[in-house]
């Protein structure tokens, strides 16, 4: 028996909206210390990483440990028939083929399941190494949102790069240039709003900014947002989920004729 | 001589806008009494009835009996250029072939006049007997829109299943099945919240999903809506217009293979 | 040198808007009392001329006269990366060809630069005479544009009269004719709602409603809109930008055929 009970329903909606745009298809790997769910995008470039620890749960149980594979898309398309208060429970036995999202109206007055089958999804998942990074940038999620958006209407890639004085954002397109730089700024009143730069090396990397701008679908879940960097490495774009885990996008540098291009 | 004048103007939009998804053409019958309208939905599968009292006008003047044929869409057209403060004055003369739509504005600083031409229309007026029902359900109209958009997302037909605990609606599609259990609940503060259930035997029939969507343009017209269902008729989905009289649909139920499949 | 500083960015946003679903390219004409623009409509209709005064700037320098090509929508695109708060410049060297736009945001912890390459744009500087107007109209912008939108609805040219009551705008479509009449009205609290006539002589001319609704994009630039008519002269629909100068739409009035039709 898995039994999953979220009193703020709206949080899971938010979840599905930041990974169907990347992932059609995906197990979410349930057991006693939580849900994850790993898979790589359609094309194959990027790589997302849920986890939901069971201790952020309302009520948490998994007998056994299960790897329940599911359309993205459906899922969100039941999540928009709960209300933002409405409290979410999943529900699947040990050994059907089928999962149920129960939505109960915080009076109790309105009761909805919808039951939905489930698919098997081949996929291994990959141990991603806890790595150290050149650069760590914590930002504000919607100004990071923002820039990768206003960038995108000028270029296709952006090159990031990042000192200590802060990090600059480029592109390059048809109608001209653009660069952005934030400055670290540590000295805000509330936390959510500064931009902190733990740097070991300066560090300048391009990237594809259709893949930031489908990261960047995650906002709604957390003030700010995580952006580490090493030149051998994916990037990783992390946003925090309150008090029950985050969810991580991987991207790999962009290399070559790239460079000259943004 | 015809002339009504309705104080709250946008009043008038909203009706038309209740009514134009599901008829183009349609004759106002206007007498002493008021005005209605009866109107079959294009595909003959779903009626519209509307009744507005002549006490329930600000003025209100039919020399004599007036059956006037309009284009909803363009009467819509024209009520959208109305403010929704406006006083609204509907004019036309006994032996005229057009209708003359006045808009002031509440300060009377500006006034609009639209002139649109009748249409001669061929209808019968059906005789609605007045029927005892199995089952009335009145509730929330928001909440009955809410649903019928929802499970529209997932299926075609939807189940409507009323006992004496609530109501039922069910229905399924490729992606999985969905219940929504609304349960009599009369001790809200507010009366426009409730849902309540006068039943006399439990009844179950089928619908199709968006002949009730279209009803449920009606939303605005009202806080509630009524909902009464026999086995051998047609139901009845009624929005009250406040101090004035209402607007009905009618739509039968699917049977057969329809029972099989939602 | 060139260099123009604007604290309330927005405002240059919003001049973009209302030029450029006229013109797509033109030349901004700069001189030490300020900038000014002066184009054609591609369909060689309608004229568009904006004057910003070097005084209205926060900060404004001009060694030598330039003027400067650019293609409207890619400027518009730039300017949607600023924030509405944000401090916008513009400089250019003397002899480059490339023009930059910087935002620095209010508190100064976010600075974007974004060039651009200046284009070549042949355009004679159309000498506009000061004339003697007939009839002028003030009226609240925003109700000059609710107007010219909902006679859109109905059909394609308006004609505007004015008499010492008021200013009377008429269409006719297949759906039928509307009027409607603003009245002279300056008793109102507010200045900016206040409707007044100055009248020479009633007149009444024919005008193609889509370009009305071109110039109406200027609707956020000021509460008040000017229109000026005379029966041999171009109308004139000015909106001032405020401690600026403003901004001046002309367009010549339809003959024979038109008048009949609208």
């Amino acid at each position: 028996m898995l039994e999953l009970r979220l009193l703020q329903g709206g949080l899971l909606k938010k979840v599905l909206e930041a990974m169907r745009e990347l992932v059609t298809d995906a197990n979410f790997d349930c057991s006693r210390s939580g849900c994850s769910l790993q898979a790589m995008d359609s094309s194959h470039v990027a790589l997302v990483a849920l986890l939901l620890r069971s201790d952020g749960f309302d009520h948490f149980r998994c007998d056994r440990n299960r790897s329940m594979g599911m359309n993205l898309n459906h899922v969100a398309k039941l999540l928009r028939c709960a209300g933002n208060d409405d409290i979410v429970t999943l529900k699947a036995d040990d050994d059907g083929d089928t999962v149920t999202f129960m939505f109960e109206s915080p009076k109790q007055d309105k009761i909805a399941d919808f039951e939905m089958k489930l698919m098997d999804i081949q996929s291994e998942h990959l141990g991603i190494p806890e790595a150290e990074y050149q650069a760590i940038v914590k930002m504000p999620s919607q100004e990071f949102a923002r820039i990768c958006r206003d960038l995108s209407t000028i270029g296709d890639t952006v090159v990031i790069s990042v000192t200590k004085e802060g990090v600059k954002f480029s592109t390059k397109g048809d109608i001209g240039s653009a660069n952005i730089v934030c400055r670290q700024n540590t000295t805000v009143d509330k936390p959510e709003e500064s931009t902190v730069i733990e740097m070991k090396d300066p560090v300048s990397l391009t990237f594809a900014l259709r893949y930031l701008i489908s990261f960047t679908k995650a906002t709604p879940l957390s003030n700010t947002v995580t952006v580490s960097m090493s030149s051998d490495l994916p990037m990783v774009v992390e946003y925090k989920i309150a008090d029950m885990g985050y969810i991580r996008y991987y991207l790999a540098p962009k290399i070559d004729e790239d460079e000259d291009q943004a």
